[in-house]
């Protein structure tokens, strides 16, 4: 059994209001010295099969149709430590 | 400049409709070989000076404040390569 991550993140060029308000909130709580936040999504596959190259290109095919909106959205597939 | 990820999980024993919903919707798009899915969060912070161990402290103290609720939530925070 595997367990394969899949980050989802807004693409560089769309605006991330969460991210901005998390930004701007800081300073307010005390915390100073960080520049920028971007917010995402994080998701863990158990694999019922080993994580072979495969069972990857069908997890890249998963976050393709349903985890990922490719349109707005890059994401990254890799096996968990 | 270094970059920061902070991410948000829902402890393993608290439970995870979001994910339990895409675990079941894998097989009626024609996925199988997922176990099960949780879901969880993924912040990206530019720091404006280096992630030193001082810096490290702070942002896991913002993960304690705002970004995690830790009641339910656990969060790791790395430097990202």
């Amino acid at each position: 059994m595997a367990r394969v991550i899949v980050d989802v993140m807004l693409k560089p060029e769309i605006l991330d209001p969460q991210g901005q308000a998390i930004a701007r909130a800081l300073p307010r709580l005390g915390f100073d010295g960080v520049g920028a936040v971007r917010q995402g999504k994080r998701f863990e596959l158990e694999l019922e099969g080993p994580a072979d190259e495969a069972a990857l290109a069908e997890v890249r095919k998963m976050a393709e149709t349903l985890l990922a909106n490719t349109v707005i959205e890059d994401y990254t597939v890799r096996v968990a430590e």
